[in-house]
């Protein structure tokens, strides 16, 4: 990486981490500034404005998020191991601010015209990952051309965005609700493993 | 209704009102006051502040959807009928403004540290009837212990407030989004309704 890179990624980071541990009301440029260790002028240096930082930020850790998912659900057959992948990745999600950030983000949307659109945009590449697992899982099952793996994709990243305003409303920034739905969720993945997991088998890379 | 319940109920709709068209920042005292056309001091002998107006707002809005919601699913005993009055009241949850208000405030709960866990106090009992009607649908059917109606009831009240934080972030008040997911549940709908509505219609009540 070339210093220039650098300093911008270690910015994009300061900014992160200031979202996920201060929010996006008290993210100000001198509040990141202060938290990365550098001077206010480097961010404008690197950025037209903080608005322009705050979009960087988010794709930055979606980019990066999206590669780790793409990599650990690539190879999975059953819906109990896929349950497993996703409760390991969502953990590391929380765990590495990734969650606490964008949530902020989402929330100060409603006061930046142009935030809300492009976290819509970033969200475009996990729409069609939840689509293409759901494709790939219906495949060659009785289920296959009774529930569409788009709408499917939709309602995945819908719940995951409810599931984190539901637990930031609640000033609640652990896991419980999420992980209720994880256990919950495990009868019902080795139900599908057991009737419907062989069909898929056969389609898994359909 | 007494002269001051009366005056109350309009202090509470004007104020409904403004965070469904201005939004939650420009809630002011004075928008609110101009839009149901009093002086803002008639706010301020209603309710100790702003906050305080708000959350009674948030209240009745959610305790009459609720009323309304309560009844119209009460007799429901099949799936594709339950999808379609759900979606009937949607357009009714976005025709009244509801869905915008409540919206707003989800939004304007991160600069407010009162609003965020009031928000969720007032999404129980919207959880207890999601609840009540999975635990009646899954009753008498081979997915009655696989399938824990508490967690389908906190999914569905997740998946509803994460599709409305996608319409809003993109700013597309339309509800292209829901139509598109009560469209793609019609064949799943049915499909329930043919394999297990018989098991289900004799333990409706149960």
């Amino acid at each position: 990486m070339s210093p220039r890179t650098e300093t911008r990624e270690r910015v994009v980071r300061a900014a992160l981490r200031t979202l996920a541990e201060e929010g996006f009301a008290a993210t100000s440029a001198r509040a990141v500034a202060r938290r990365g260790g550098f001077a206010p002028g480097v961010i404008y240096y690197h950025f037209d404005d903080l608005e322009h930082l705050l979009l960087a930020a988010l794709e930055w850790t979606s980019d990066l998020r999206l590669t780790r998912y793409r990599e650990e659900l690539a190879g999975v057959t059953g819906a109990a191991e896929l349950l497993a992948r996703l409760r390991a990745l969502y953990a590391e999600d929380v765990a590495e601010g990734h969650v606490a950030a964008v949530q902020e983000l989402v929330a100060g949307a409603s006061s930046s015209p142009r935030l809300g659109p492009a976290i819509v945009e970033r969200l475009r590449p996990w729409l069609g990952l939840t689509e293409e697992i759901a494709r790939r899982f219906l495949a060659d099952t009785p289920l296959e051309h009774v529930v569409p793996p788009r709408e499917v994709g939709l309602a995945v990243v819908a719940l995951y965005l409810g599931l984190e305003t539901l637990t930031h409303l609640d000033r609640d920034r652990d896991r419980a609700m999420a992980e209720s739905l994880f256990a919950a969720a495990g009868p019902a993945a080795a139900l599908f493993d057991s009737l419907l997991g062989h069909a898929h088998e056969g389609g898994a890379q359909g």
